[in-house]
Order: C-alpha cells, then sequence, then structure tokens
C-alpha cells in the first residue's frame, strides 16, 4: 500500500485493490503513520452501491398514505391537535418520576375530560377505535398509552369482562370519566409468568358475608400495580378462592384464581384503606410516568358482591356456582378475556418502531461523512452499512404495519361473533405477534440510535426514552419467552387435531397443505434457480417461510416423543424448549409475510403496488438470508441460490433506499409524535442547534 | 389435547408427545378455555436438561479468581473501599442531570485529592495501573470512569502526548490536581468519524505572534464536548492550522488538522472568555454525569506556543517546521497518540459485562417459575431458553477478559518500545476490540434486563443505568462500523504486504499459514466429523475460526478488485462494505479465541483449567453455530456436523450453568459495583422488599 504503482507488477499472486485501498487511506489515516495518500491517484467513482441502472418505482406518497392509513386516522388526529394545543401538557427532555406521574395524570384527565375522548366504551364496543386512541396517546408519550391502557384495558376491563351486570352499572361511568382511578393487581413478588400459583387469598366468612383478602407471605406482595403507588382508589385484586368448610372433611376449598374489587384509598382523603400496605417500587428504566406500586394485604374485608362473578360465583351461604366445570377451565376463561392486552401493546410498538425508523432514516440522508476524492461528502444512507442497519428494519416495519391491522381485524370479529375457532386464533395470534414485534423494536431502536451516532445520543433525539419506556413491552402482559411457548403448544395441538381429522384454524391453515406436501419433496432443481424473478416471487418466499415452519414442527414432534420417554413432559419441553421458540417466530414470519402479500395484491395503484412489493421482496428475503443456515442444513437452498439471495437482499436494500424518503414520509407522523430535532422533515440541524440555544 | 388417552390410539400418523403436552397446558391455560388437565396423568419428571450423567467439573473459586483477577487488584480495592466508606458520593438510583454533573466532579475531586488516587502519571508510565484505576472509577459509576477519560486520557493525554516539554511543565501537575479541569475539542457539529474534514480554524497571526482561533459556521461549532457545558477551564482544540501568505500566490495555506491549548473560561470568575460562546448539549441518553457542551469561537486569540507541537511547529517568523512530510503522515501521528482511549473503553465495557451477567445469573438462579408437576418450581437458569440467553454472554465476558488483558500488555509494551510493528498491531487490536466488545455488550446489557423480566425494569437493579451510560461506548473514541473498516482496511494491506514478501504483524501472523494452506484443501471427511473430542478440540476450533476470515478475505480481494475497475475505489470499498465489515468480526473473534486458548492452557490448577476449557469450548463452538451459514455454504461442515455443534452448544450451556454461579462470584465484583438488590449474592429478595420499604 506504501506504493501504488509498484503493486501492479506483474506478481501472479498480487491482485489490484489498489482503488479500493486508496478508500481506507482515509480511514487507516487514524490509525496509521506509514501511509501515502497520493491524491494524483485517484480514481472519480461511480454512484455508490448503484451501477445497475434498474429504474426505481416512482413513488405517490399521497396514494402510498391513502393505502396505509388507519381507518380511525380522524380521532388520533384530534388527539394529535389537543396536545399541539396545550404546550403544558408536552413532555419535557428531562422529568423527574413525581414530576412525571403527574403530568401524565393531567395528560389523561385532560384527554378525557376535556378533549371528551371517553376510551371505555371503545374498548368493548369498536376495539378498533380504542386502539387507535391508545396508539396516538402512546405517541404523545409511552407512559401515557400505558396510564390509558392501565385504567381502561386493565382496570376497566376486568371489571367490564369478568364481572357481570351489577359492576357495570356501578362502576362503568366512574371508570370512564377516571372519577374511579384503578388498577389491576394480578402480578406478585414471586410470580409474574405462573399466574396460577399467584399466593393471595380471598377466603369467604359467612358470618358477615363477605371476602378477607390476605397477602399470606412477603413473596405474595402485589408487585408492580400500576396506578397503586400514587393515584389508584380500587384495584381488581387476584386472589385464589377460599371456601371455608367446603373441602374434603369439611377442610378450606381453594377454588383457584379469581378477580375481586378492592377498595385501597378513601374517596375523600385518598388515604390507604385499613388493612392496606402500599409502597411505592420507585424510579424505573423508563415509563416513569405510571406510578407502579406494591400492595399487601391483611385481613381487608369486602363485601361479596364484590368477587367478579361471570365465570364463578359464591351464593350467600358460602356454595360455589359456575357454568365452567373445573379450575382450569374458569382460570383460561377469566385470563382469556384479558388477551386484548396484547393486541394493544402489539400495535403500539409498530408505532414505536415507525417513529424510531422516521428519525434515523431522515438523520441518515442528511448526515453526510466521507466522500470519494475532491467530492462532496455522502449522506450517510449511501453506505452499504447503514443500509443494511436500516432498511430491512423499514420494510418490517411495513410489514408489522399490515400485520397488526389484521390482528385488530380479528379481535374485532372475536369481540363480536365469540366464535370458538377465532377465539383459539386471536389468542395465539396476539401472543405471537406481541412477542415479535416487541422483540425486534427493542433491538431496532438500538440500532437506530448506534446508527445515528453522537447526535442519537442526544436525549432530544429520543431514542433513549423510546429505547426504555418501550423495553417492558417484552415482558409485561405476557413475557416473550413464555408467549411463543403459547404459539409453540397452540401448533402443536393444531398438529395433533390434524391427524385426528381435524382442522386448523385460519391462521394455521397453511399447514395443512405444507405437512403433506413440503416435506415430502425437497426439489434439488428448484433449490438451485437463483434468478431474480424466481427469488421475487411470492410462492417461493411463502414456500420457503412455510417449509422452515413445517419442518421445525416436524422435527421437534420426533424430539419430544423421544425425550419424553426419558424426560417426562416437563424434561422434554425444557429440552427442547430453544428448538419449540425457533418453531414460533418461525410461523410468526410465515404468518406476518402473508399478510404483506396480501396488502401488496390487494393494493389498487399500480405505482405504490410496485413500491409496496419491492418492500414485501425485501422483508421476505433478508429473513431467508438471516436464517440461511437453517436452509443450508436442509439443502433447501443451494449454495449458488444462497449467494443469490444475500446479493438480492443488498440490492434491494438500495433500491428500498432509493425511496426511503417517501417511505417514511407514508408513516404520517406529525411533529408531535416524532419530536426529535434530527427526524424533523426538514431543517434538521437548524432544530437541533436552535434545542441547544445558537 | 382434549383427551390424551385417545391420542394413544393406534393411528400410525399420531405421535405420542402427550407428556410434552402436559408441559405446554400449564402455559395455554393462560389463552385456552378448551383444555383440560388431568393432574392424575402426570409424569415424574428427571433432571430437567440433564440427562446425560456426566460429571461438572469441581470449582475451586479462590483459584480461579487468583488466576483471573487483574494485576493492579489492589488500587482498585483502595478506591472501591473508599467510595464504600463515602455514601455521600454513591450515585442515587435517581438523579437529575444538574446534580448528577456535580456529584462526578465532586466524586472526581475526592478521588485525586482524598484518596490520593493520582491517574495522570499512571497514563504514560504505567498504562495498565491507568486502566485499573479508569475501571474501578467506572464500576462506581460510568458517568466518573468518563470524566476521569476526559481530564487524564484525552485533555490531559492530548497535552502531554502531543505537546512538547514547556507543555508538561505548564500544566502536568494542574490536570493531575484537576486545578485545571480541562476538555478535548475535536468533534464537530457535522464532523466526528471524518476528523479530517474539521472546519474550525487557527490562523497565525505574526504581527501579534497569536493565533487565531474560529468557528467558520454552525457546522463547525465543537460539540459533545465533556466538561464545557460546566467545569472546564481549557480545552485542545483541534483546528486547521492556517499560514498567511505561506500558500501558492502568497495565499494561506492549510496546513491541516492540529491542537491548541485555548483556555475557555476565566480562572477566578469561571466566566467564558471573551469571543467564546458555550452552549450546554443538555441532558443524554446517559452518562449525565458528564457535562457536555458546544463552544463557538469568534477570532479567539492564544499565544504562538499554546499550538501542541510536538509534530509540527510554528516559529516566530511564521514558518512551519515539522519531521514528518506530509499532512496526512502528521495527522496520523496526530490522532495516533489517542489510541489509549479505546484499550480503556474496551476494558470498562468488559467490566460492564462482567456486572450485568453476575446480575443476571444471581437472579436467573434465586427465581423460580413453573416447573413439573406436583413438584417445587424451577430455578429459571434451568429453563435451556434461559442457558441459551445467559451462558454465551457469561463464556464471552471471560474470553473478552482475557482479550482486554492482552491488548494492555501490548498497550504497554507499545507506549514502552515505540517499536513500529507493534504500533500498528495494537491501533488495528484496539480499534476491533473496542468496537467487537462494545457492540456486544450492549446487546448483552438488554438481553439481560429481559431475561430478568419484571424486577429487571426497576431501576435499583441497574440494567437501565448501565445500558444507558455505557451505549454511548459504540459510538465514542471511534464509531464501531469506521473502526471495523479500519481493521478490514489493516487486514488488506497486510494481506498485500504478505505477496511483497513483506511479514504479517503479530496478530495476523496466522494468516501467513491460513491463506497458503486452509484456503487450498476443503477436507470432505473432517467436515463430517462430529465427535465432541474432535468438536472440543482447540486446533478445530481455531481452524474454523481461521478458514473463515481467510476466506473472507480471499474473497473480498477479488470482488474489491472487480468492483473498482466499474465503480473506482470509493465505490468498490462501499459495494463490499458489509462484506468487509463481517471480515473485521471474524478477525477479531479468531483473536479472541486465540488469546483465551492460550489462557486456558496456561492455567497452572487442573480444575481450574477444565473450568476454563469448558467455557472456551462454548464460546467457540456458539460463535460457529451462530454463523453456521457462513460454514455451510462453503461445506467446511457438513450437515450431520453442524446438528452435532448445535446439539453440543446446547449441552456446554447446560454443564455451565452447573458451574455459573462459581463463575460469576470469580469475577469478584464487590457489593458497591454490583448494588442491585436482585444481583447480590444472598438474600436477594429480601434486599429488594427491603429497598421498596418493606
Amino acid at each position: 500500500m506504501d506504493d501504488q504503482t509498484t503493486s501492479r507488477a506483474g506478481d501472479a499472486a498480487d491482485v489490484d485493490v489498489s482503488g479500493a485501498l486508496r478508500r481506507i487511506q482515509q480511514l487507516t489515516l487514524h490509525l496509521d503513520a506509514n501511509e501515502s495518500a497520493d491524491p494524483a491517484q485517484r480514481i472519480v467513482p461511480r454512484l455508490c452501491g448503484g451501477g445497475r441502472g434498474r429504474r426505481l418505482p416512482a413513488v405517490n406518497t399521497a396514494e402510498l398514505l391513502e393505502y396505509t392509513k388507519g381507518r380511525h386516522r380522524e380521532i388520533q388526529e384530534r388527539i394529535f391537535d389537543f396536545f399541539a394545543s396545550r404546550p403544558d401538557l408536552q413532555p419535557p427532555v428531562e422529568i423527574s418520576t413525581s414530576d412525571h406521574r403527574e403530568l401524565c395524570m393531567r395528560q389523561l384527565s385532560a384527554l378525557v375530560r376535556e378533549a371528551g375522548i371517553r376510551p371505555l366504551r371503545y374498548a368493548f364496543e369498536d376495539p378498533s377505535v380504542y386502539f387507535a386512541i391508545m396508539e396516538a396517546a402512546g405517541g404523545i408519550d409511552i407512559s401515557l398509552g400505558v396510564k390509558l391502557g392501565v385504567q381502561y384495558s386493565l382496570w376497566g376491563g376486568s371489571v367490564i369482562n369478568l364481572g357481570t351486570k351489577r359492576h357495570k352499572e356501578k362502576y362503568f361511568d366512574g371508570i370512564d370519566s377516571i372519577d374511579y382511578p384503578g388498577c389491576f393487581a394480578m402480578t406478585e413478588l414471586h410470580h409474574g409468568s405462573n399466574v396460577q400459583a399467584l399466593q393471595t387469598t380471598a377466603t369467604f366468612d359467612p358470618l358477615s358475608d363477605e371476602f378477607v383478602i390476605d397477602t399470606p407471605n412477603d413473596g405474595a406482595i402485589k408487585w408492580w400495580i400500576g396506578n397503586a403507588a400514587v393515584h389508584g382508589k380500587f384495584a381488581s385484586v387476584f386472589a385464589r378462592l377460599i371456601l371455608p368448610f367446603q373441602g374434603k372433611g369439611g377442610k378450606p376449598a381453594d377454588m383457584g384464581i379469581h378477580a375481586f374489587i378492592v377498595p385501597i384509598r378513601d374517596m375523600k382523603t385518598h388515604e390507604p384503606l385499613p388493612g392496606i400496605e402500599i409502597h411505592d417500587c420507585g424510579h424505573k428504566i423508563g415509563l416513569n410516568g405510571v406510578d407502579n406500586g406494591a400492595l399487601l394485604f391483611r385481613s381487608v374485608r369486602i363485601p361479596r358482591e364484590n368477587l367478579l362473578n361471570r365465570f364463578g360465583d359464591v351464593s350467600r351461604d358460602g356454595k360455589y356456582s359456575s357454568s365452567l366445570p373445573t379450575i382450569n377451565k374458569r382460570f383460561a376463561a377469566t385470563l382469556g378475556e384479558l388477551v386484548g392486552g396484547r393486541v394493544g401493546i402489539a400495535n403500539s410498538s409498530v408505532g414505536v418502531l415507525k417513529v424510531v425508523v422516521t428519525i434515523a432514516v431522515r438523520y441518515s440522508l442528511i448526515r453526510q461523512q466521507f466522500g470519494p476524492p475532491k467530492q462532496p461528502e455522502v449522506s450517510i444512507l449511501d453506505y452499504q452499512s447503514q443500509q443494511h442497519k436500516l432498511m430491512p428494519m423499514l420494510a418490517s416495519a411495513y410489514a408489522f404495519h399490515f400485520a397488526t391491522l389484521y390482528l385488530i381485524e380479528k379481535y374485532s370479529e372475536m369481540k363480536k361473533s365469540h366464535d370458538d375457532e377465532v377465539v383459539g386464533d386471536v389468542h395465539a395470534l396476539s401472543a405471537g405477534l406481541k412477542a415479535y414485534i416487541t422483540s425486534y423494536t427493542a433491538k431496532s431502536i438500538s440500532v437506530c440510535r448506534e446508527s445515528c451516532g453522537g447526535h442519537g445520543y442526544a436525549a432530544v433525539n429520543r431514542f433513549g426514552v423510546l429505547r426504555n419506556d418501550h423495553d417492558i413491552f417484552q415482558t409485561f402482559e405476557g413475557d416473550n419467552t413464555v408467549l411463543l411457548q403459547q404459539v409453540a403448544g397452540d401448533l402443536l395441538k393444531q398438529y395433533k387435531s390434524k391427524f385426528q381429522g381435524g382442522t386448523f384454524t385460519v391462521t394455521w391453515n397453511y399447514l395443512r397443505e405444507s405437512m403433506s406436501s413440503y416435506l415430502s419433496q425437497l426439489n434439488p432443481v428448484t433449490a438451485r434457480w437463483e434468478g431474480s424473478e424466481h427469488l421475487r416471487d411470492p410462492n417461493f418466499q411463502l414456500d420457503a417461510f412455510r417449509y422452515r415452519t413445517s419442518h421445525l414442527l416436524q422435527s421437534v414432534v420426533l424430539r419430544l416423543r423421544k425425550h419424553t420417554k426419558t424426560l417426562g413432559g416437563f424434561g422434554a419441553w425444557n429440552r427442547c424448549l430453544n428448538h419449540l421458540l425457533t418453531l414460533a417466530e418461525s410461523h410468526i414470519e410465515s404468518v406476518i409475510l402473508a399478510r404483506f402479500i396480501e396488502a401488496v395484491q390487494k393494493c389498487p395503484e399500480k405505482n405504490t403496488r410496485e413500491v409496496l412489493k419491492l418492500v414485501c421482496d425485501l422483508y421476505a428475503l433478508d429473513r431467508i438470508w438471516n436464517d440461511i443456515g437453517t436452509y443450508r442444513n436442509v439443502d433447501y437452498v443451494a449454495p449458488n441460490k444462497a449467494k443469490a439471495i444475500h446479493k438480492l437482499v443488498e440490492y434491494l436494500s438500495f433500491q428500498v433506499r432509493g425511496v426511503a424518503r417517501e417511505l417514511v414520509d407514508a408513516f404520517d407522523l406529525p411533529e408531535i409524535v416524532v419530536r426529535a430535532p434530527i427526524g424533523m422533515a426538514s431543517e434538521a440541524y437548524s432544530h437541533y442547534t436552535e434545542y441547544v440555544g445558537f
């Protein structure tokens, strides 16, 4: 490298990389005192990353926006406009936990009482409106979205879904108007995922016709209870229902987990009620606008009618009745009613992903660093590495957008029809999408921060607060690792049902075909096909995704069977756990791709369809490339094809970069949601220097 | 699943997974109203994940600790003891930016003036002590470690390394005692990575014998300057040195980037000096104990002797002189002196990784959730998925520990010998390890948080602050994506040098062999070997790592040659950028593995050696499995071998789990560094409830 000209002398082993080496001179200057940069030897380069000359699809942003925008944009805009007009309700860049809690409560009250948004009715009558409200509120401040969710989905949802007419009559208006701010007291210090193992008890006292709520040990303290530390007046407390004398030999009978309305603070003085010890769970990584507390109960007495008795009731004389025959069925019915929370989280997570992608893409377009010799520096989005970081992510935001639209649609259908098949479908789909999307978004926020370098580290540019707030989306309302196991479990159930002549629910329907056909025939000819037309054929893409799922399912069934013999059910499941999680993710990816392909095909406008097809191809092929080891191991893809896929992913990322600005503009995020100076649609640097005081 | 017994009826297509399905009943209870869990059908399982009956190595924690502890543990303990005795200097769980800045300054002053730790001399005379101090200070609060680095490595380092005797005499004591708190003003709003494009100017005025410092436009405002917003009195300002009349035709000559000492605040009043506009960069994602500011200069005059003139000087009559012939050589020499910062960051990043792994492993041991029927719940570290998340990470912490020890050793050697070969080696190695380790740690912190569920989200349990503070390690002192390109560039240079009869520097020496041998012979027989003895043979592991690097290097050379013809050097480099980054990472992984294997082999005590060998095998095979697609694509590994590697990684993770407690104990982190209640060696839950007020 010291002398470019000698390197071209006829040594056969030598290679002519001198041009490229010039590029690294700029970089190695930072570390190397021995190089020589001779400007006279510089070559004028062509468009970086380009050179294939294929045209980019023309984007009609208005059409794209029209096709992708949600059905309830109007109510969202009302929310955005309301907060835009109220600077006193906008969260500052730095805020203490106590101030944030008060601000968040004021935001929620103003939204309900001043802007006139009343979410509770929507949550039951038109969930898609409810989720749109939640997403928009979360766009202002994720804490607000969650505080709203605690009040309406969790506290309100438990009262309305698990209670009966008497509860609705008594509580609906107070919850809706936030006169009755409430909590959802399920999680305990020792038990989060394993809800069946909760230890709080509610013992019926036939003398006084009351339940007595008790925390039997420190591990049973209700923990992480939103709204409990400061604002809550009520809680729906999940506890084991104990009936004295109803068990064998006159012992107490444990009827399993039930929910009870427990007033926790005095309506007037706001002091904790007798027997209730409340502590503040304190500062959290994020979401500090929500006041999480810990609740300990010492013989707290509530009237019998405070039992939320839709799935099980206790009569005046202490007898239990239920339409459902077993503890497990009642437990499942109880928790099943709460699945809406996951739908909301998945949907809001996509909203967060859109925000960070918008900031990172816009900044990467205006940020310039390095460049060809004697030419202006280039936009950092022109670097292949930056495209690699951001373009598949942009494609995923679109993919998830269509997937959550579908989920909300299915959920709304379920709330109307209560059809068993739809119920099963929505439960597994919401678990899978919540887990997959929130994990992906969490990782992406970090990638976006890093891709924006130092300026990405300024709090005002939002990556920190979004990462910190969103982080817990992976854990609450079902830990992602546990939720994916539910998806895997559901797949195994469906698999088994198929061989007993049963039917697949809608989402798994593809497995009907794939189990019988894909696995029987690995085609050594198509495994070598590498043409771009073939690789961009949705049939190939879907086949590849589904083949993988079928293969993983088939093989895990064999492994489970083998290990169950020696390790028992629990041990076998655990021995195959990584396999099962991969299976669940693979299935969810298939479902997302299928929705995306459908959305592309249904798009009425040609240009828009073409752009979406490009984005969809990138989503599909990037996923295949990420898991190329799996495909190679079973020879579904030959080495030449693997190489072609890799090349095409890089090419598609380059193509999507060409329309990246339009693609993020079509997310149509208002300034009050993006907020980051470096993420503004124009004049980003000026916004930023102005913020710092210049 | 509705009825386990019918599933065993003689349908050939049916499979017996009923035992495993029982496991999912517990999970699906959360979503499925249609199951029936019949406790009578439960099977007693064996030790989950176990069943192979091989013995675990016995750990002698004291021996392990003795072998792994740093050489300068004593001075670190002095620092820990000092802060343990001073609760007023310990950072609280929540703190505002302005309070944090003051606390951090008080911490640093107390460390220097009360505890008597004087880092500056060590930085030059015995760097390994300096890095030990920095790591320990960062253990108390990462902000403190960075504030210390700004004062001593950056401000102090620039004065001592880039200046001459006169600067040392005038500034050494003031810097060491922090009477002269200072800044390192390199980065500008528009330029971070591309330092050569900085725009601030320092124009010599021969009339007054002064330099005039100017910010020519907003893009040239010095940005992110640590110590500038509040505490700094001086800055070493990097600016283009302009000499009037010395260019062609009597025009001004631009001599390139030089550093100048610029007083920025009045020594008595602490007011900004005339012509200097200072703004606060404001709240950041993390590291808010460090006060980053923005500096704008308007004709600020400094005496000529404030030029840090080791590599270039200006005489009274405005003539330039230097021992180095070109701008680029001077620039490289200037930046080359600052490489110590990267060594410190890599080292401190390993410290952070050890903390989060310790917290996550200890909590995963005491946390129990779910379990076999009618048996106690199991520790969540007994789940394969949790082992998958945490055990390779624990292995990596050990791998990085040995790699950074080696880096510090090499760096110390370089500071003594100034040997050219060692210089080149340290520059590339520090760039590569800094990039690789900080990226890995950043991802790992998020995985640890998630693996600790809700309790991982409590701020007191530390994942949030560590993630937020550490985040910028990926960006400052060299963006990781840029640093990896430097490594790739260095590899290409070495490659070329080899074919010109040159030699590889120490770190790359393995390529000498691998280029000529590995690539010529892919052995279809060994590609199928799958025995555990073979897979755990360090020769196989190293060969695999090195083969990959050689293969990536060979192929990128061909691609660069091809693309340079049509795209020019810049375009070709960019077209191969992802490939080059993969190459750099692959090389760094090889270097880390080689160091680890050496550390295992040198370990004198048999039990400890055996434990370290286990950990090293997991590190090596996990990395191979993660990149199995690459190995499969070139048929270095046959499908049966790929499967065997995967199986062995899961088995080794299970084995390491058996000694995980001892492995984290051997990190020997004092309570004042771990701090998280859930990360305490005992009584974690009590620490936690006590914190919340119970």
